[in-house]
């Protein structure tokens, strides 16, 4: 029998322009820690100095921790969480890509909790103890568009000595107020803009077909996979347009909204052994290179999901052999992907060597063991090894 | 350009035997006051002692405010309020049905606030005063499905005195916690079950409508009208039915998040007129009445939706000539009525009498001015008295 919890506590304000309101927004205290990453973007796009200007305009006073990289670490969380505890900052605030946002949830969890980050984190060598303390009031502005951390309170944070990249969250890490403005995300790359999308693409197709989907997120999901395959290819090939970005921005509001109502599988798991171990690779990248095995592994026991994902992908399975009609899904899949042009994706392009195959099973199964949990099928770890496997090129 | 805010920061419990969990999940305060209707329902069947156990196990003490009626009024609402202030109570918690909720709603919103609910709302003669504080945390207990008030901050209130009954709400009056536990509906009456039962279609069937549709909204409306086209004459024939009460738990909830991430429209505004003048009117009779004039008026000037709206039904419109398929709508929920046994309902048997049109009409443009105003087509006075009268049996 259906059951379920609902609780999406962030406050969100999308559309083109909304950040002109960050001025006009309550916001929780009088001193802020800004996370930005250690790149230029925020900084050359004029985003960076809208925030700082509008948290002027409000009398809120701030430092900047700007030494986030793709892939979050631990030490740049437990650093950034040290500054906010020693200046007693009331509140942190994220701006940029899924890696400032998460850094900047770590940081407002660690400022108010005693240890290290890895004492709470609950699978994979964290010692799983109960976090005491709320996190420090969280807001986002963010200036992409796939992650879903705008509205979610899933952090992905990687401990480089382990080799461990770990997503995890409490409800005090849910953002109080993200700001979804699809202006911010009019000058991402064309390569960025695909491999995020089909970042909120996995989780709305993973959370579709994982044993914790509700009739909620099952909403969610298939708006998802609709926007990204009508608007995708559109907003990788004319970054300008602004109507795809607004609906890829949608798309990735609504895939955040999925892994609250619903959950990542087992890709994501295997995905993040592959940015473990080498964290230059972006995290839809990864996916992307091992998705047509992935999907065509779970194809056969999921099959009327996968029938009505690829329904929503504009394909018709009338007149196919009822075995063949759930792989009508990875055949869109397969198209989507050429039309955006991230189908030649190799491992080895990334430094991955054909040997590391079991390391990155085994490094899975153990660091994120917690997904493999949500599959209707249960993957060995022979099986796994087989999708990275097939995947290598 | 697609713009919108989205904020539901209620938690939801949903499923059934979900209340046992009302002794475990953390409560805002030592001190409540529990708010339930006048009636015996949820003494009979045990709901109300299985909450007061609740709260004894978490060592809360409580006061019990018995006085709600159906179509709450603003005396009760302020007499609650009182007795919360006055004994310093920590959190408000309405168990029963939309009346018991939005009168707790009100409690909790007045006792932190000065004077009188009138000077705060925004619409009739209402003073439409910045609410100051915050209201007193509210948990919802909700015992029927389709009001959708236990997942928005929605407070219906009739003032007797001046033939108001008015929707209202600020931030704070969402809960923070909602039990949706179908199991506490199994007792509901048929024809309680079938009329808020399209409580929630309505709210479906307006949001979807609506200038304010987001395709957030969208995804949730078109779940409602699905749910309900399936599930609701089963669940009004046989009460027992557990999966059949639960799809329809769950689309009372889905209809409340569409009155968050869209709004309800003039239908809403003319049946409240309706329950004004004859508070003994259920909401839901009240829109039943109205609804083949009213969505047959606005079905020309949103075809589309309208189209779309009848698919979800199990309708096709294949074949029709296009100026005759937005009505397929009408004629499908005139066969839901049916089903349902409440294609029936006449005005006159709640003593409404035919010269009532005009002031009917009035009221509703004066008292909820604001819905008007997210109809695609804005009624003038005269369009509106016409539909009453076109409703009038």
């Amino acid at each position: 029998m259906l059951d379920f919890n609902f609780s999406i506590p962030t406050k969100v304000l999308f559309g083109a322009g909304r950040l002109d309101e960050l001025k006009r927004e309550p916001l929780p205290g009088k001193f802020a820690l800004v996370v930005i990453s250690d790149g230029t973007t925020v900084k050359k796009s004029g985003c960076l100095d809208r925030v700082l200007a509008a948290l002027k305009h409000q009398g809120i006073e701030y430092l900047i921790f700007d030494k986030v990289r793709s892939n979050p670490s631990k030490a740049s969380v437990m650093e950034a969480a040290q500054i906010a505890r020693d200046n007693f900052c009331d509140f942190v605030i994220g701006v940029g890509g899924s890696s400032a946002i998460d850094a900047a949830k770590g940081a407002a969890l660690m400022a108010r909790n005693p240890g290290d980050l890895w004492d709470y984190i609950v699978t994979g060598s964290g010692k799983g103890k109960a976090v005491k303390n709320h996190a420090l009031p969280i807001i986002a502005v963010i200036t992409t568009s796939g992650s879903g951390t705008e509205v979610n309170p899933w952090l992905d944070v990687t401990e480089e000595n382990l080799h461990e990249k770990i997503g995890f969250g409490v409800p005090s890490t849910f953002p109080t107020l993200s700001i979804v403005d699809p202006e911010l995300v009019l000058t991402v790359p064309s390569f960025l803009t695909a491999v995020q999308g089909f970042d909120a693409f996995f989780h709305a197709a993973e959370g579709f077909i994982a044993k914790s989907a509700t009739p909620i997120s099952e909403a969610f999901s298939l708006q998802v996979i609709r926007l990204i395959s009508k608007n995708l290819p559109q907003a990788v090939h004319d970054g300008s347009d602004i109507e795809a970005r607004t609906n890829i921005a949608l798309a990735g509001l609504l895939s955040g909204m999925v892994q609250v109502t619903s959950s990542c599988t087992s890709e994501h798991s295997m995905e993040h052994a592959m940015s473990a171990f080498h964290p230059e690779l972006p995290h839809g990248a990864g996916m992307l290179m091992i998705s047509e095995a992935y999907f065509s592994f779970f194809a056969k026991y999921v099959p009327d999901r996968f029938i009505k994902m690829a329904h929503m992908m504009g394909e018709t399975t009338d007149g196919l052999p009822e075995e063949e009609k759930p792989y009508t899904f990875v055949r869109a899949l397969q198209k989507l992907k050429k039309k955006c042009g991230v189908d030649g994706l190799k491992m080895s392009d990334y430094g991955i060597r054909d040997d590391e195959m079991e390391a990155l099973a085994r490094n899975a199964h153990k660091t994120m063991s917690n997904l493999f949990a949500m599959d209707r099928y249960t993957l060995s770890l022979q099986e796994n090894m087989d999708i990275f496997k097939a995947s290598y090129r």
